[in-house]
């Protein structure tokens, strides 16, 4: 067994040279052990018999660390022993959501793929940053890799696109609000958003992701004036709406620059007409941005698919997708691309520190962190670069086309569930799935008569309605049975396929039936 | 073995509910030979026959990986097996530089302690996200447990403190000007910067960090309204100029509202003085941050330490702190804490999202997703409590005493170069190291009459100068021994010891004796 060296004593001021290895052998240890911990866990992802999750309150997680020697506070300062170390871990695991579990359905991402695991491991082990290519040349290859196939995927031009691994789609979503402004307004950098004459306004749909609100608070713009247009009734932003609130704008003597729009919304899943949205923004000169942290997996799907949900993205100005959502990479592993020009990153956001981005060293060209809002970064790309190498586009795009299979056979189900003789009550849909979202209600014998999807109800049937859900979900936590997220009017479960590759058509039917299990005896409460 | 289902298929659109194990086995191969891989690579982290890195030119890295059948590209989209997969991992493990090995000293972090690799690593196979309570209970709980400690390090009051883990040092310092100015200016948050009468102003010293600058261009505020407070000779801001800046800004109607300090500069390792600086903020009403990505690690030094580098920190308002940066927790592990009121950072960012922070499900109000400007957020707590369980404060009180004590020892070795005899050229010290950043030049013999500490040079004396460190550095890059950066006059190695534990007095000398012997034949070039 090699040494591990010194990481439990931590002190050399009394060793000097003597830098022996650790006498306690505790560091190898506690890596092989708890290593062979994570491959049983990942081995056994897929196993329906363990639960979603294993739920418990607060107080109990507090318990069961201090039973595992390893109390959650760290106020005493005192180290604890391998043991204790394991067994947290172990108790760590079984506490936390299994989020690669079939029936994980709550978040828009899902399990990974084992090789996108290991490129994450291999990420950890090297303990690097991917701002300079002389600490991690490969992963800064890699990462120029990866943007260039999805620079090919979007169908833009190689030669004025370029891209960057960043924190989170949120993050993505922040950098193609600024790139927009310092595009138009590149005084911006030096001055501020003062130096504009006139507010700066920005756009995106009332169904977009709370991003774009967070992103025009810090960038000084204001949630105000990330202004939301209305949708349709299939979810996407009205581009008559747009152009209208465009020219009234104008009129007021702001200043519009930018339009958000998503590739697959958060709760419905829509994907906003990119064509129509080009042209508004081609004729009031705006940047058009498109959030598809989740939809953006639709780039890998059938030529049909991609046509249906993307048509007109060659052209739009920035992308943000995040491919662990759906393609199996693993949290976080996000990007921004943009289409307006090579350099614009580094013109926009580089700082030139004379410490980090030396011009005389070897290959100074090749770093991408005076790019970035950040210094250290993650080295991201590898591991979907990793997963992509070993899936391949062919398996990927099965995957993508049998999420949005499952969604259609779910919303069948549901469609059918008051006279299928399955349910004791019954499912209504919210709306037709068009990607990986299905959203409907249960409705409970005892509410038989409520008809959600067709119309308003009354206050006390809103009312009554509305404890369903999340009686049917707190129940479902605490059996460790599937995990749904819920939202929406009445409160609907929002079901998303973004772990496909493991659900089945009898994963949809049981999760089903587990509702209604659960949620048959449901009695509502006026008062509640 | 236990099955490892689907992953090198991906499709399930022709199987439906025969959802049996992949025929392929792979993905069950590839994670017990990379994770083995990674084992041999971690334990052999001190091993000083490894070279630090083996330094490639992008065109032969493109090679090795075609000749690993996992050619970099991922244009044609088909995949690959195992065995390319495997040889790829090994092929990046061997040509990124080794971040753990003690003669690693290129950036202000490094190896990572065997407790924070497997914390980490653990967090992958979990593929969870921070942002609620319901999937990732314990991770939850762990990130209020490191902030409580962190608070209690600090001396904030923890009735009026919180904070949270973030995506690196630089988002850090953006969370802490953000929340100034919305401390200040709430109503920055809907309408943007143009509401607040007069231009924003904020102030750093000339040698803080770069993210500082990114900031206030992300912020809107502007890069020019980072105002660079020049520094003493130590380094440190000076408050007298700061408070002068301060007055004249207001007189000429600005709105100054944020000092960002630095607790241990990224080139000189200097720590302003914070109680100066604490009562000119006071003063004149203006928020105190406190970037001490570097230098919060002597937090956790001993009280003579603590209080020669942070005395006053206590009375600061917000603080920044990388524990990847010395304490030994893998890369990103970054906070920012706050004194200013609980809720704050909810007040800032919060947008309510329906779909995410809903309140009637379990343990809702333990959620901190909305405190932040991402959405999916890595558990980045978990592996520094880990590590912190398992060493204990006393070790890493010893582990940053010791890296002061190794930056002195350097700074007489560098002192003395000139009488020792050891070497053919000799040294020059920048500045007397403070912490464990070590400035200085080398002076090869045939530029032996050129005293860089003592005074200015002539410009082709300092063209001349400044080809030596480069010169050193390439050669010792190629060759693998000892990576440290440069910067600054003439181009001078900064020399850092972020990880500690493992590096020996005599590594001081041998990287000493290195650069002599790479560099002392070194013949200047007058028009290179």
């Amino acid at each position: 067994m090699p040494p591990f060296m010194g990481d439990a004593d931590g002190c050399r001021s009394h060793m000097k040279n003597h830098c022996s290895s650790s006498d306690s052998g505790e560091p190898a240890e506690i890596f092989d052990r708890v290593t062979a911990m994570l491959r049983d866990y990942v081995a056994s992802a897929e196993d329906r018999g363990q639960k979603v999750i294993e739920f418990k309150d607060p107080q109990e997680i507090d318990q069961i660390m201090r039973q595992c020697g390893c109390d959650l506070a760290l106020y005493d300062g005192k180290r604890v022993g391998a043991e204790a170390i394991v067994s947290a871990c172990a108790a760590t695991l079984r506490l936390s959501a299994r989020t690669g579990h079939p029936q994980f359905f709550n978040t828009l991402f899902g399990r990974s793929d084992a090789s996108g695991l290991v490129g994450e491991m291999l990420t950890v082990a090297c303990n690097t940053s991917a701002y300079t290519f002389e600490i991690a040349p490969v992963f800064v290859m890699v990462e120029a890799s990866v943007i260039d196939k999805t620079v090919q995927l979007l169908g833009f031009d190689p030669a004025t696109s370029e891209g960057l691994f960043v924190p989170g789609g949120s993050i993505a979503n922040l950098y193609g609000l600024q790139l927009a402004r310092f595009f138009k307004f590149p005084e911006v950098k030096r001055k501020g958003v003062q130096a504009v004459p006139g507010q700066l306004v920005s756009y995106c749909s009332a169904a977009a992701h709370y991003s774009y609100a967070k992103a025009a608070h810090l960038l000084g713009i204001g949630e105000d004036n990330m202004k939301e247009i209305p949708i349709d009734d299939r979810g996407r932003m009205k581009p008559e709406e747009l152009e209208r609130q465009i020219q009234v704008d104008f009129a007021a003597g702001l200043q519009p620059f930018f339009v958000g729009a998503t590739a697959g919304t958060t709760v419905w899943g829509s994907f906003d007409e990119l064509v129509g949205l080009r042209a508004v923004c081609d004729k009031y000169g705006l940047w058009l941005h498109v959030d598809g942290a989740w939809g953006g997996a639709a780039l890998l799907g059938s030529p049909a698919t991609r046509d249906r949900l993307l048509r007109g993205v060659e052209k739009v100005d920035s992308f943000c997708w995040n491919p662990h959502k759906m393609v199996g990479a693993p949290l976080q592993c996000s990007m921004v691309v943009h289409r307006k020009g090579r350099g614009l990153l580094y013109a926009c956001n580089g700082t030139q520190a004379p410490y980090l981005f030396q011009k005389e060293k070897l290959h100074g060209e090749m770093d991408r962190g005076d790019w970035t809002i950040q210094c250290g970064r993650r080295p991201d790309a590898f591991k979907i670069w990793l997963a992509w190498k070993h899936i391949g586009d062919e398996a990927l795009r099965h995957r993508v086309e049998w999420a949005i299979e499952l969604s259609q056979y779910a919303a069948k189900v549901i469609t059918q569930s008051d006279k299928s003789g399955q349910f004791s009550g019954r499912f209504e849909l919210h709306h037709d799935p068009e990607y990986a979202n299905v959203c409907f209600w249960y409705i409970p014998p005892s509410l038989n008569h409520l008809k959600p999807s067709s119309g308003a109800l009354s206050p006390d049937e809103a009312s009554m309605l509305s404890q369903v859900i999340p009686y049917c979900k707190d129940r479902m936590q605490r059996l460790g049975l599937a995990m749904i997220t819920f939202t929406g009017e009445y409160n609907f479960f929002r079901w998303t396929f973004a772990n496909p590759r493991s659900v089945t058509q009898d994963d949809v039917v049981d999760v089903l039936r587990n509702i209604d299990l659960v949620g048959c005896d449901f009695v509502p409460s006026l008062n509640n």
